[in-house]
């Protein structure tokens, strides 16, 4: 095998390290779905992760493996999203700082969860430059440590914690499924199943509208994301240049879905599993019932990772306001 | 202790009888929630039961226990809620008939969902009378076993499994509290928690305006459901000759909550817990967040059984739109 930025010992260190902080979250089915699907669906439920996503994981092995001198400077990121609250809630457990550069124009409810974590919050114009300068700028001046949200060795390492508890729990799986947005869980999953189980058939699903790395492993180099735009918030952002070679090696296929399909795996999960899954999570669940994955996989227990359950209530989507 | 239509040894019977159909459920926590409690709140999830309510427990206990004779010639009862399905599904797995009475008003999903399991749908007024005559209709034609949704021993003896799970895994728990319609819920709770751990507090929660239970206390006997007009639609029925004196003797107190109580609680638990429960389950937990409880129960750690997950994910009460 390669050498990617995390091995399974990583993952494994990642595990202990978080182990008192973090969730280890349950495992559900759904006998409709499965049936639905025809084949055994194993939900890893990471919306009962804290701060309702995966992104926890990564975040407090992040923070926790800091060095007590590089702690005391505190963490910074740029994030709109899990990681910020993430971040903020892992800097909270340490008892150390955590700034967030978020886009003015980032919810308030997103705003509030991470002031309500401690974290202290730098407004900045919504675009990838204003981010990194604003990020940059916060790193220049309390000297705190940059994590950046999946494009970084310990946030991978962390990630892949979620697919060690299932794969432990679930060793008779024969593939798994992951979302990918920057590819930080997709990398954390693949690097840990393909260790645990060579063989096990490791999949990943995107929005086709944010399809980057479908079109990525279709032309053999990494791709950028294109004017990306799709309700699965968690995953308009491109591959890094760490979760690239993962996705390259070790990820067999990558289905999109439409956005259509996307609302309607999420309502299917939460009306027939009674689960709150997010957009992006829905994402996996709709790769699955789609054609293409029926013709092609022969997998019969498969392992979907729910990344997580954050959603505004006010604005599901199937209600067609936002 | 008193006699009731139920006793511990029937629960015990009830959770061998179901086990091989029924999920045993999970036990879940959401430290916001705790926080906000000011105790620790341990939530057994009933929503992730078959048909997303704990009734499949008393219906599936009911139709496995009938004799091969009696169950040849089918069940029927008379429901447009939750227990209509469960027993439609407990027939199905038993393969015998399910007949099922329902108001013409009841939803359309509702029907579907019944007639999803196989049950067979005859159509009444939206009344007691028309509904109790058409079930007696279809008894006296078909020779069904009238299999009565809380005022039934199997039925109680049945929904007490819950508890005794809860139990089970949560021999610490030192108070239980369970929502209240026609009892059959509280009555295997309170049956359940009372044998197993003599003082345990066993508390019920009811809407305000569907309040008999609290005023069938206050006044020493047992009086009907005036006008109930509640969100929560599992808890409209009035209690039973069989629930009434558990209520009586083994419930310490009843807390009753408004229906914006029920709202805030019910959104509560979907946005920090990321459980989709609905407006009867919402009742327990809004009951435990009241200041009457907060002032009268000193218990530290409670088990909370949320019922059920069935709602109509386009009419949420916190969107303004039924």
């Amino acid at each position: 095998m390669n050498t990617y930025a995390a091995t399974l010992d990583d993952i494994r260190a990642a595990a202990a390290r978080i182990k008192p902080y973090a969730h280890r979250t349950p495992i559900m089915s759904c006998a409709t779905i499965s049936e639905m699907a025809g084949r055994d669906l194993l939900f890893k439920c990471e919306q009962f992760q804290r701060i309702g996503a995966f992104k926890f994981r990564g975040a407090c092995n992040a923070v926790m493996k800091l060095s007590d001198t590089d702690a005391k400077r505190g963490v910074v990121t740029h994030s709109s999203g899990n990681h910020a609250q993430a971040l903020a809630l892992a800097a909270k457990l340490r008892g150390i700082e955590a700034h967030i550069v978020m886009p003015h124009t980032a919810s308030p409810i997103k705003r509030e969860a991470v002031r309500g974590y401690g974290g202290i919050i730098y407004d900045c114009e919504p675009n990838t430059e204003a981010r990194e300068t604003t990020a940059a700028q916060v790193q220049q001046r309390t000297g705190a440590a940059l994590i950046h949200p999946y494009d970084n060795a310990d946030i991978i390492a962390g990630q892949g914690t979620a697919a060690l508890e299932l794969l432990e729990d679930r060793p008779d799986l024969d593939a798994i499924i992951a979302p990918i947005g920057g590819g930080g869980l997709i990398s954390g999953t693949a690097i840990a199943a393909s260790s645990l189980h060579p063989g096990i058939h490791i999949y990943g699903a995107e929005p086709l509208s944010a399809d980057d790395a479908a079109r990525s492993k279709a032309a053999g180099q990494c791709l950028p994301q294109l004017a990306p735009k799709t309700m699965a918030d968690g995953l308009l952002t491109s591959l890094g240049e760490r979760t690239w070679p993962v996705v390259r090696d070790l990820v067999e296929q990558i289905f999109t879905v439409t956005e259509e399909q996307i609302v309607q795996a999420m309502r299917l999960v939460w009306e027939r599993a009674k689960l709150i899954i997010e957009p992006s999570s829905a994402v996996a669940v709709a790769a699955i019932l789609n054609e293409p994955f029926r013709s092609t996989s022969k997998a019969q227990r498969i392992g979907v990772i729910l990344s997580g359950g954050n959603v505004n209530l006010d604005a599901l989507p199937w209600l067609g306001r936002k």
